[in-house]
């Protein structure tokens, strides 16, 4: 085995200590995050740290840094209290990606990414046209990481859209139906199959290993 | 599209409300978390809601939720202040994923699963032998969560392992390689494939879509 110490990790260069330590957690969920100023000026950014933090209720955080690319993200949220949260599928992966680029404000990344803005239900963040799973947030709660001046933005779900075919019988969303990519790394995209689903477990149904 | 608002999700069953939200963030990362009294009783729990929070420090949150099959861990990290985090792959999913079993507190689950406990560089918490990319932490802060009473328990990376076959030139750690697999939902597990890699995105680089 390969060992780093902490002291190894802090020698390497910048470049070189963001590529290992966005790795070493694991896959990432592919998503991208949709805002609007109050003015309507819409904005989208892909993020992988989106993390479900609890189901009742429904809280779903993501955390931003406290850096150009995502200012316009945080301006808008800070601004109107909602976002979206939209799956990146095959189709778009690439389009997804670059909207991490440090565009000028003026741009919407969904014009220069050429994917679709799309307003449901009267909310005022945009969607994604081309997402087949998408979230609409209302801003819950906000936590500064005094640690790393980075913030956990919490959102509440006020509306879930999703294609038919992805909802399963026991309310288990078929990702793979959906064309859901994920993410290693700063740029690195995977596509996924099932391997295995195994039963809620409890000491009386575990197999002897 | 399925439209589900903020009622419709409320008034699910707790069973269909919790498999559906811990659906809608996409794929997630499948890890180990191990962790030892005081006294060196050893405990291991397959936890998903790990993520990346910065590289400088290098640190990784999760989520800890107040309930019975993750309070030993929790009460290891708070006694001695530090944790391990390890990937689970192919081979080991299944006992991975009846670590999250309600096992009585005189039960390792590193036993009871069949999986090894190793312990490396004198470091307190166990790390898992059989993951090809594992992650010795010290506790550095950790966080209530108010709106759901869950906390959020901040890691500084303080020793990183891997198979040497896993590092990339630029540093990036090829999770194919490791084997490393993700979960969706509460029970789903599945394999991943390199579908692109991408440029680091800049306004002059991204392509006319």
């Amino acid at each position: 085995m390969t060992h780093f110490t902490a002291e190894d990790i802090s020698a390497l260069g910048r470049i070189e200590r963001l590529t290992l330590i966005n790795s070493v957690t694991g896959y990432k969920p592919a998503n991208l995050v949709g805002t609007a100023s109050e003015n309507g000026k819409t904005n989208l950014a892909i993020i992988s740290s989106v993390v479900h933090m609890g189901s009742d209720p429904p809280l779903i955080g993501f955390f931003m840094r406290p850096m150009v690319t995502e200012r316009h993200t945080m301006e808008n949220i800070l601004a109107t209290g909602c976002f979206t949260i939209n799956h990146v599928h095959h189709q778009i992966a690439e389009k997804a990606h670059f909207t991490s680029a440090d565009f000028p404000r003026e741009v919407s990344e969904f014009d220069r990414c050429a994917l679709t803005s799309e307003f449901l239900e009267g909310f005022h963040a945009p969607f994604v046209a081309e997402s087949k799973i998408k979230i609409g947030l209302e801003l819950a709660d906000k936590l500064d990481i005094s640690l790393n001046k980075t913030m956990l933005v919490i959102g509440k779900i006020t509306h879930l859209f999703f294609a038919p075919e992805v909802l399963e019988q026991d309310y288990h969303l078929n990702l793979n139906a959906a064309g859901t990519i994920c993410v290693s790394g700063l740029d690195t995209y995977h596509s996924v199959d099932v391997l295995a689903r195994y039963p809620y477990a409890r000491p009386e149904n575990t197999p002897e290993f």
